[in-house]
Parts: structure tokens; C-alpha cells; sequence
């Protein structure tokens, strides 16, 4: 199984590479640009075949150790 | 318009934080973890409204500055 994370940053909280993002395709002549924020996108291979094992581990994964759950929201997808 | 942006390793780039990850999951005490990749989520808003238009754009912003396509792959969806 495998499972598909998003890891992004809450609402409010600064983003620096974002800003630094749009920042740049600014100067690269790029114009309309808003809000830009960036996040990560993490893919885990799991032997796991029970579907609610492994959401429970992944929910786990991300509380421990992918996700800083004070600024940051995760949500993720299992794929057979 | 808005822009959700997936960037990734070509498959056989390494990737060390996919393997730092792996390793800490280990580490924490979870087993059956198989293959782990690292990549960039990254959302845009545009204030482009057509989307064929916007559709070229995000493409040309990956190519110019999100995505190193020597070693990256990168994928997009725009929504209203």
C-alpha cells in the first residue's frame, strides 16, 4: 500500500519560501501572482495490507514525526 | 485561479531526506516501511481568470524556476 502525505502550513503562519517563490517569478517577469505557499509531498511505500492499519500508522507517521502539528496541517491519501 | 503544484525526484535520483525520513521511521519504531521520496507541494494563486492561459503560464513558471527537470518531475492542477 501506498500512502500519498501533504504536509502544508496552517493558515497565518509565515512562509518564507513562499514569499521567496513569488518573490522570484516577480523578477522572472511573471505578473497576477498572489499568495504563494509551499508545502511538502511525501510518498511511503507500506508492506501494510490492511487499509485501517495503515491509515492509523500513517496518521502516527505524520502526528510523530512528519508534521510540526502546531504550524502545520497534514492530510494523506492510501493507494493499493 | 489557483495552482497546486507537485514537484518530485525522477525515479532513480537519490533522495536523501526520503531516506532520513525512512530511517527515522524506523527509528520511532515502525516497521514494513518500503521505498520513501520527498517532494514539493506548491500552491499559487493567480490572478489570471483564463484558463488556458494560466495553464501556460504555471507550465513555464515550473520549467523557469519550480522544477529542476534535469532531475524533477512536476505535475499541476489549476481550480477555480
Amino acid at each position: 500500500m501506498k500512502a500519498k502525505i501533504h504536509v502544508t502550513l496552517k493558515t497565518g503562519v509565515l512562509d518564507p519560501q513562499g514569499k521567496a517563490i513569488a518573490h522570484a517569478l516577480g523578477n522572472l517577469g511573471f505578473s497576477g501572482i498572489g499568495d504563494v505557499r509551499q508545502g511538502k509531498f511525501i510518498e511511503i511505500e507500506l508492506a501494510e495490507a490492511d487499509r485501517a492499519k495503515a491509515e492509523a500508522s500513517v496518521r502516527e507517521m505524520c502526528e510523530r514525526l512528519l508534521a510540526n502539528t502546531v504550524i502545520e496541517n497534514y492530510r494523506f491519501e492510501l493507494s493499493a
